[in-house]
């Protein structure tokens, strides 16, 4: 038996269909478009691509999109100005600021300064606080995607019960998916890095989450039988003829021949990331409107 | 063999010492008393003991301690002018709303109300968020007590790579304790009422906290040879012949005898929580005067 491939890239390019479509709603009904603003500090190559990527995705969504690109040696004092600026217009509803930031500028401090019901990238403390708590939150993209694939292979109270292993502890993914697995009810364990015995813990999940950053590190023996895996990792693995694969944490020939379903790299939980940016900005812009039409949440 | 017993009561009396003798070096060298204010709405018997408890305590340590009586009906209007006023107050560090609260007044809205740096109770959201992205939070003083038990019974490091299961995820308790233990990088499993399997799952744990409130529902199954287990539980169980005695969540007689140390009920958990309210109000008052002193985080 093979595993089902739960197909990223196909679901993400629906979400986004019905993005568009709530905006078109939203534009019609309410007279709200919503604006979303990405920041970028410096020229780092890979974040100018990623950066490139979302304005086009929020302008095909329908989005008033817009990109401020600030010079390598911006400030900290001029990003947080320009930060407050986005904060104050009416217009603008999701305001992500591309990281890393150059080292003159505080990540921190950055994070703090986004309006929590404009952080479309859901990492101000208070929105990690109102999730875990069960409040309307701004959820970080990643694990918003990870959760929506989830939900869609489990359908509505399907995952209560369930051992889940969310393996990572970031403030970005582990921690929140964490959360929202807790959410469904799935008995949840937070492995990492000094966790003992990865494959016995791994081997006991209903549904495993991988964010490691490591390539193909969760072997068949990490798998059970009948699991559903989400694999978050994206590793570039550098092949013996001097070529290179992406790949995730979980070594997927193995896994796709035990689990009931596993997410591939690429096309998994990826796609999925930006789509979810996409619904973070219509949220923050129905909750900017007094709108209950939040897609997520 | 007979488990070591955590006694909460020495190790509370104890730091109460602590705080009243950072106390009196704050006013000492920073002419900085600690103000904590306990407000409570109505007339509820066991409430009325609690605050008059932590007053009495407060007052101890050498604390400004106010207790603001309202009336039973009392308007949310009324109570959130109250809390304004002591975020105002430059001589308040530390503000306590005692919940819970009559009907008429949202409890959500009073605890978003409080300034979060004030917060020695640590439910705002803002604090849950803190605590779980790993910055300086005020933390609920039930799970911070139980840490530090932990962390004199294991050691600077000692929980590194242990299994330990959280048994209840309420915001009070579980969830910020679920993020204590991973902060000590143990491999957390966070259960409930929906997970299934608990004894089993219970019998992996090295570091077992209980905070289910059903009477002894954790018995000698539930228990790793060795394991260290924090009983938050504190029931009322009543006995055939009418008497009623104290009880944990854990069956105490039985989990002594497999367990290497336990907390008893009472006399374990219980006197840590009024400690740690002692605790956090010296590190609000702290904050509030810039000084790197706080005893906690």
């Amino acid at each position: 038996m093979t595993a089902d491939i739960l197909d990223g890239k196909a679901f993400a390019l629906g979400l986004r269909g019905m993005v568009a479509q709530q905006t078109a709603q939203l534009k019609a009904r309410h007279g709200l478009v919503p604006g979303l603003t990405v920041v970028i500090v410096g020229d780092d190559p890979a974040s100018q691509i990623y950066v490139r990527n979302k304005g086009k995705v929020a302008a095909e969504m329908g989005f008033l999109s817009d990109t401020i690109r600030l010079a390598e040696d911006t400030s900290q004092e001029r990003l947080l100005d320009v930060i407050h600026g986005l904060n104050n217009d009416p217009a603008v509803h999701g305001i992500l600021v591309q990281l890393p930031v150059p080292a003159q500028i505080d990540e921190g401090a950055v994070i703090l300064a986004i309006d929590p019901n404009k952080d479309v990238d859901g990492l101000h403390p208070i929105n990690a606080g109102r999730l875990s708590s069960g409040q309307n939150a701004m959820v970080p993209c990643t694990p918003l995607g990870c959760s929506m694939l989830l939900a869609d292979r489990f359908g509505a109270g399907g995952m209560a019960g369930k051992r889940a292993v969310m393996v990572g502890r970031s403030n970005l993914v582990g921690k929140p998916m964490a959360q929202l697995l807790l959410a469904e009810h799935c008995t949840v364990t937070i492995a990492h890095s000094r966790t003992r015995d990865l494959p016995v813990l791994c081997a006991e999940a209903d549904i495993l989450v991988a964010a490691i950053g490591r390539a193909e590190m969760l072997g068949g023996d990490c798998i059970k039988p009948g699991a559903v895996v989400i694999d978050v990792g994206m590793n570039r693995l550098e092949l013996d003829d001097g070529k290179a694969r992406l790949c995730g944490d979980v070594n997927f020939d193995q896994a796709k021949e035990i689990a009931a379903a596993i997410t591939p790299v690429p096309g998994g939980v990826g796609p999925m990331t930006i789509a979810c940016l996409m619904v973070n900005t219509v949220t923050a812009a129905c909750w900017a409107g007094g709108i209950d039409g939040a897609m997520a949440n």
